[in-house]
């Protein structure tokens, strides 16, 4: 089926394996006459790269986005964007004894029962390199949001049981690990010492906010705002739970404090207080989404582990390689990407629901 | 957009307003010769009724399912099922009073913005009585699992602060709040009863099991099996986080931790344990898929609230007539039919991810 | 699958069979705010009724629609529309001498093959009176397109060798058969009598125009406008072609002849003639869309035919019971809705072509 | 919108432009474990080529396929499979004069209103070039199909009057217009010689056969075989209509010829003959799948025309460069490829029509 696929009027299809030819993802149904180029989108492809970080693995991946379709003097022009990114770092030989096991935590064994066989060459489809066509897709609905007043951006929120409290926007960039909060930062980074020491790995929450949102966007009652959203993210590699507002939090929460009061704002109706995080109804209610994300650990750590192997004879593994001992500073820009994906698409849907509108457009 | 259709080959398209005529839903793609009556489906109706519990609302809804279509001779056809259900409890005038405001923590002024007027019967599309089509589709979807031996409950996990521990599914339907622990129950009860006496509300969180499943179901990497899952179950209206197997307490893990190692058992490769809930690379791994929604307290309560009404002016609103002081019971058989509808329709569309059973189904 | 769905954004679900409890039509993603009531949609339903043509059956149909869910206070309220007419005159008697055999020229036997086992019942999905949801969900496109300057009308082109020449619209109403030429329909009464009398049915084209288009309307390169057309009505039952413009004619032209030239006509580029029936490069250019349809005869004819039995015997059967001896007249509306179905559903997708109107639509 | 995009299961999305870097598609939902590499698509991409036949443009185009991803050790993963051809000949001075002006019979027109601009270089999108994409997937569909004993066939039916007679299969690729009939195709290269001395350009028919096909595939009612088939055919550019079996010729018979009887053949039910050309009721019948595309005439003329530039002023343009003098024999492939693709979607949907089926699917 369409799995590889995403998406109503602005519909990405991304492909590749991680140590296939190349990977990379065409975008269906982009507006055309935006202004773009190779530059916007290598400049999010640069923020997903691994050995920039302390943290991140050093595997130097080098990946540099082509643009091969879609785009002409420099915008696009309304039809099919067919963007790629090929392959430099593609030694196997790291994997060479993995090739026979299901790895903990990876989804080897479900690959193989499904499709009957598995790419063992890193992961192959269910590497997180397969991120990489998210984010370039991203980084292109992120220019058209732009346009539309809609900004986007994420962080890290906790790493393991280290908690970020405050928000600061500039210091997202100025640490390893991609969190807003400063002090923070420093006690996640300890604690990642820590695991690396020990050949574990940790996971952590991501949070997006998104701002600049008009009302009214997502599809009850399926295409909800918010159900689209946890789809998009849910669908990231190592994501385990997905939450809006108080999320979780909110079934602690008796009405009275949950709900947010209307008042007049700047001569309009807007919400008191944000516990909602910017979708009521399953729509945007006007103020900032507010969406957290979920990552487990990496599966992927250098201790002994027990596995099966496919032959099914249990065996103890050490995975070699470079691996990154925490998934969430990579995949900051990732749920970034899935959301900027996510509502476009509502937004361009949007466009249509009410008949004064389309007469508008058709009459006038 | 078709915002109220769900699903590939198994999809639904629920229609209906509170206060409308009829409620239903159209089931396209029903496999032929599936034991189907109005029995079956009348059978998860009435675990949604209110009135039943002691904590439920006493408005008399008296649902009837009827079949129109798709069924001929005591099994679906393989053409569209209808199934509706006739509105008898309509009566407006307990709404008369928030008819011109956007009550807080609904969607009426989403709604407003999105389509230019609401209706304000009662909240309409977004009334929590939408959730009748689900559970519809969702006895059909769940009586073709049957067959497949796929079996789907769901229980309260928590009411406020009050977590059930054990998991005792007789217990589910001796209580009102359908907690699977009988000692958590009775405290939750204690909580009801304030929150009633306070006029105010609770939230709680909604767990969902599914066992049976075959390994390898899932359609990488946007129509992973949790990836759908997360967008039916946050579609429910009041859901504000979706989780699996360890959800959000997975970030809080090392990797050597969270890590579910494989064994043989009876044979064949099996996890060890069940931290990733049954959900690995998107796709099921065999074991029993757990997975948790939160919601919000229900934002109906008779409290006086500030709010706006439709000429934007700020004026208090008291929420009369009457309203569940919390939705989770209700929800229980609302997630099973989500997660049901979602199931089925990724396993008809996994039939064809092998040559190797394409050929066999054709040429055998 | 769906295969009862059809659109992107304005997307109909249409379920029911000729002799169950009723049939009908959801209709998604309608705007709001669309004046609407079952008397719109009726006058539509209304030229689809056998009895009302000399040439009809004289099965007395009485269908009345009737509206279950989105619309309130006489306007499409933008969520889902459900329309149903419950069957009234459902005698089975008349068929039951062909419960156990493949009637030629119907689709039971592949129907049997496909679900295992056949709706006996007049036909059950794959009568005629399918088109009855087709043409309900057609008014409510209709008067959308209405709004935006779109009209259609549909006549029939040709009754077996009889072509109408002339395209006279009031006259479609004052014959029997539907014509636009009233000495063709002359003509065309003769050979029906003829056929009639041998106990015979006769086939013929439909025409379908659709003028006040807006520059291009379709998205290339599948759900091109003729691409999207073409299956629209090609899905309607006996239809076995579809052709625009000149159609098969044009392949029969020189690019000289066939290619229209372009011209300035009120200040705006405009072709000079319209060979491409309104299509061009899969897009509306402008003009005229006109397109034609084929339907063969009736399949159910009162002359003895050889057939097979479900057992798999070869017998000998006279269908009985009341039979149109010809199609076509029946499906001018039905051609009409489809178009209005499949325009609309474009004409709003094309909402979001260009970044210009998006930007203007989000910011203005 | 996925204007681009195209299936259910087996869906393929393509982009390129004809002077762009490159065009290609992805194929999500291939099943896995099919033996696949580029020598198997080239072979279908160079029956394409132009250069091969006297008719041909000279144009060298040397076209060469890459898989980029979906395909290891020799077979299909079941994950996406994307393929590119890099464009060669991208020469654009041929096109200078055509930059401002919209060309008759081309999309440049549509395109501009559409999108707000036009790619000039040589018809981008709209160019036949982007059949490349098309018969790249249809490759590997037409792979597919033959191992589930599906065969697909197409050829010249009639060039501008000359009609062939005979199908000898054999034949098409012995003469450069790919007609099954020698005698015929004798005739049609005269009439060729003629229009390209008076710099002119014919239209024809391609005729598709598709053997092997098992009872009920087709979705009803609007998925059906016919319907979908008929979407696929149009969307290939120059299109202007298709018919199955007799077609529009079946308008013209009498129900009592046009029906085709059922016979036991081979102890199982079987049709006489084949007036319905292997689909009935919108499912595959059992027997041969017969239809027809007429395509209008290369638009692409030499001859001097009138036509408008984008300043709005009326100018007479001569197209220079290489252009066929006929779409048709390099069609033929591409109307295969769309059938295969089609056919192939459609009979995975299939797999799960009956509860039966499905149960011995997951239960055995």
């Amino acid at each position: 089926m369409s799995g590889s696929g995403f998406g109503n009027i602005f519909r990405i299809t991304t492909w590749g394996e991680s140590h296939g030819r190349a990977l990379g993802v065409v975008i269906d149904g982009c507006p055309s006459g935006l202004i773009m180029n190779e530059e916007i989108i290598q400049k999010d492809l640069d923020r997903r790269k691994p050995g920039a970080s302390k943290f991140g693995t050093k595997r130097q991946e080098g990946d540099k986005v082509e643009i091969l379709s879609g785009v002409f003097e420099g915008k696009t022009t309304g039809t099919p964007i067919s963007l790629a990114v090929f392959n430099q770092d593609q030694r196997s030989r790291d994997y060479s004894n993995i090739m026979n096991v299901y790895r903990p935590g990876h989804a080897d064994f479900c690959f193989d029962s499904k499709y009957g066989f598995r790419d063992y060459r890193g992961g192959g489809r269910s590497s997180g390199r397969e991120t990489l066509s998210r984010v370039a897709a991203g980084a292109v609905a992120r220019a058209a949001l732009k346009e539309l007043g809609v900004e986007i951006f994420a962080f890290t929120k906790s790493v393991g049981s280290i908690q970020g409290k405050t928000v600061d926007k500039d210091e997202i960039f100025n640490n390893p690990l991609c969190m807003a909060d400063k002090e923070a930062a420093v006690k996640a980074s300890e604690l990642m010492e820590e695991a690396m020491s020990d050949l574990d790995s940790v996971g952590g929450v991501v949070e997006c906010r998104i701002s600049g949102m008009p009302v009214g966007i997502g599809e009850p009652v399926f295409d909800k705002l918010d159900a689209a959203l946890s789809k998009a993210v849910m669908s990231i590699g190592a994501v385990k739970g997905v939450e809006f507002g108080e999320g979780f939090g909110a079934s602690l929460k008796k009405g009275s404090e949950n709900n947010d009061p209307f008042i007049i704002k700047d001569g309009k109706p807007a919400k008191a207080k944000n516990s909602s995080g910017g979708v009521l109804g399953g729509m945007s209610d006007g103020d900032e989404i507010i969406l957290r994300a979920a990552f487990k650990p990496t599966p992927s750590i250098s201790q002994p582990q027990m596995t099966v192997n496919r032959e099914g004879k249990e065996e103890e593994i050490v995975i070699k390689g470079r691996h990154d001992p925490i998934i969430v500073p990579r995949a900051v820009v990732v749920v970034e990407a899935m959301a900027a994906v996510t509502v476009l698409d509502l937004m361009l849907v949007n466009m249509a629901s009410k008949m004064e509108n389309v007469k508008k457009f058709y009459t006038e």
